[in-house]
């Protein structure tokens, strides 16, 4: 491939590199990055040409590193955007459970799985790690569309057996039961994986501590030992998270997953608002990576999350949409909705309130840190060799036709700017996953 | 036109109607609205077919009230989504002034202008209260971009004659001139409108207090009464601004204005997020609009401003985009904003904090909420007969697909909410102002 590439080198840096020849091997790793300035630019994009293996960006083409979604629940895209007005209690138990509940039918878990990876690929996400439901062949539908739309998932059976935290009509048998559909299902992704292009991961899923029985959680921790897997969950949402935890364990919700075995260097914890100083540190000490849903949090959070603090600490973190608590399937929105709420934090948001009381001394973060969030970020806390245009990392791209003219010369960070504030996905042309095309733009807008 | 009609009914309410025939009269107003139960349906139907004039939405079409946009920087287009991590003397120094002096240029000048138009146009903005530069053919430039992409624009020649708080570079010579310049663009935009399908209107604008001497802000207050025209201005936007007033005036800044005869009601207010209740009491007995920027808040503002709680109180208020303080030219993505920051206004930010010393008292406001402000709160500002699909009002109207399937039975607020949330400028069809096709869709995503 041939073009300008853009990709985050920290959390407050970006590399800008004009006209630049991507070779991608045959396994879909980028094996070679040549300058036009090199003497070899010239033979191998001709040779390239020659096999018609070369793809030329346009010159108001960007090449990115494709975006890694950390929380994704897949069976509630039918309800993004919808009842976000109502309290969490209402919107769990008389939209999202009913909902879940209807991927025991498997023609409509395929209906709305495929449409879904294809709309996340369409936006630019090329990784993603999903919740999916109880039901074992629904999440393999889940697994297959992944496969089939050519994005690398990584897919949770959830377990949610506490019948004191979840309805009668959608909860696990027992603990038991629970953990042998889990097991099975890990046994499907395996199998699956044997035909597979791009392989799938099974994910060990405890919906969050109140959902699950002191048994389920402790199964799934040994499944995770066992099958050396990745493990996600919620933690430190609410406050109502942060006391049910208080009340039933007499720990913090951090500890109770810890006890468990749940806190794992391959573990990805969805919100963390509560997270205190000590959680954290507990993270940190564990590995254990934050994934960040600003639009989520903005509803159900109840705080926006100290990402500037964070991400100082060292903490790993990466972004999530948290469809449907968030209603954007789109991480440029929750880049800059990342931003936005993390000014509000700083500046603080009631007027009443005299400025020296109002806001916190929390940073603000810039757009930088958000893409380092939407990529780096999100390789990190799922060990992948993505996220970056480097050599030995996978080849997941996405090309992106600047948005908007600067109307004047425009320096690299006016580029990058204008791309994080106004992509949408027609502005995202074509998409690639280990070097195959997921994506085939044909969404030029024609007047 | 024959389709489903979506339209604010009130701060709470909105009617959704399907198989409506919506009959269009010559001047540009909607003339009746015709049930499909209703016996004459068929035979208007019938005649305007053969008459050629009628335009029928698809199944998964909607049609809705065209968007008012209350406050635009319409010379600051080229900076949307740039430097906003800069500190804001910064970003009005280095980036958005030196922009704004080089509207100097007429070619320039037309270049901008004429895409912003076409932008918010496409995003189903039908009208919009628009600042320009101190240059009148520049300023004029802008009317006619309005004109020639049939939008209904309000459009301010600024006045920034203070030495102490402008750049020498860019600022009225004298009050003198400035009141004279202000002058010469009222005429300039009368005598445009003698040959225009679709009129403009000048507005009296005081850049903001510290802008300006006080010899101005009573030369425009005197303007704006021999002219009867609509007075815009920005008013206790941030800390800063509310103490500049406090220390040269010895007064709030609503007051400031107030004395120079700036307070009227066709006066529009931008952000407010810093108006404490004495200054909310001027504005409603006044009859001044509030143009609520949720976006540029977030940079600029300082606080959130209390929506809820005003819309209770009956002030006038409406939605802006702010461009370029607030970066997106889509009212959709500043409703969305708008109720996101709402929510955090409402819970608080601070995890810091607990519970009952984080939030406030005023509610989160809603998708129906936004959606009014949009529509009905920005017509009430302008004064117009727009902003509603009703009988007597002028036909400025967005044609929308609905952007996501709900899989299942959808009510009409679930289209709605989808609606509100995920709409782009790609998923809108159609624009009509004043009857008049202004957007004529290609946008359809091809695969
Ligand atoms: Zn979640
Ligand atoms: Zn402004």
């Amino acid at each position: 491939m041939k073009g300008s590439t853009i990709t985050s080198t920290g959390p407050e840096t970006i590399s800008f590199l004009p006209h630049q020849l991507i070779c991608i091997d045959n396994g879909g790793y980028i094996s070679r990055i040549i300058d036009q300035t090199d003497p070899d630019y010239s033979s191998t994009r001709n040779a390239a040409k020659r096999q018609n293996q070369l793809i030329s960006l346009n010159e108001d083409d960007f090449l990115l590193p494709g975006f890694i979604d950390l929380h994704v629940h897949a069976p509630q895209w039918p309800n993004a955007g919808l009842a976000l007005d109502k309290p969490l209690n209402e919107w769990l138990n008389d939209y999202t459970f009913p909902l879940e509940t209807k991927y025991k039918e498997v023609a409509f878990a395929k209906k709305v799985y495929n449409h879904l990876i294809r709309e996340l690929v369409d936006n630019g996400t090329t990784s993603a790690l999903y919740f999916g439901t109880i039901h074992n062949e629904a999440n393999l539908e889940l697994a297959k569309a992944c496969i089939r739309h050519q994005q690398r998932g990584f897919i949770g059976q959830v377990t949610m057996d506490n019948p004191d935290q979840t309805p009668s009509y959608y909860r696990d048998a027992s603990a038991k039961q629970a953990i042998s559909h889990a097991e099975t299902f890990i046994q499907q992704v395996v199998d699956l994986n044997r035909t597979a292009d791009l392989k799938q991961t099974p994910v060990i899923t405890p919906r969050f501590v109140p959902s699950c029985t002191p048994e389920s959680l402790a199964g799934l921790g040994a499944l995770a030992k066992k099958y050396d897997l990745p493990i996600q969950s919620h933690c430190s949402e609410s406050d109502w998270e942060n006391d049910y935890a208080l009340t039933h364990y007499h720990k913090r919700d951090a500890e109770v997953l810890d006890q468990f075995g749940l806190l794992t260097d391959r573990a990805i914890m969805a919100h963390g608002t509560l997270l205190n100083q000590s959680d954290l540190d507990l993270f940190k000490e564990r590995g254990v990576a934050i994934a960040h849903c600003p639009i989520s949090n903005a509803y159900f959070g109840n705080a926006v999350l100290p990402v500037a603090k964070i991400l100082a600490q060292q903490n790993k973190i990466g972004l999530g949409t948290d469809i449907s608590g968030g209603y954007s399937p789109s991480l440029y929105r929750n880049i800059d909705q990342a931003i936005v709420s993390s000014r509000m934090l700083h500046d603080g948001v009631d007027q009443a309130l005299p400025p020296a009381k109002r806001g916190t001394s929390i940073n603000a973060i810039t757009a930088k840190n958000g893409f380092y969030l939407a990529t780096v970020g999100g390789a990190q806390s799922l060990h992948l060799k993505t996220g970056q245009i480097k050599v030995g990392y996978l080849a997941d791209l996405q090309v992106v036709k600047a948005p908007y003219p600067t109307f004047t010369d425009q320096t690299p960070d006016d580029i990058f700017e204008k791309i994080i504030y106004h992509t949408t996905k027609n502005d995202i042309k074509q998409v690639f996953v280990q070097g195959k095309l997921a994506k085939e733009g044909h969404y030029e807008t024609q007047r």
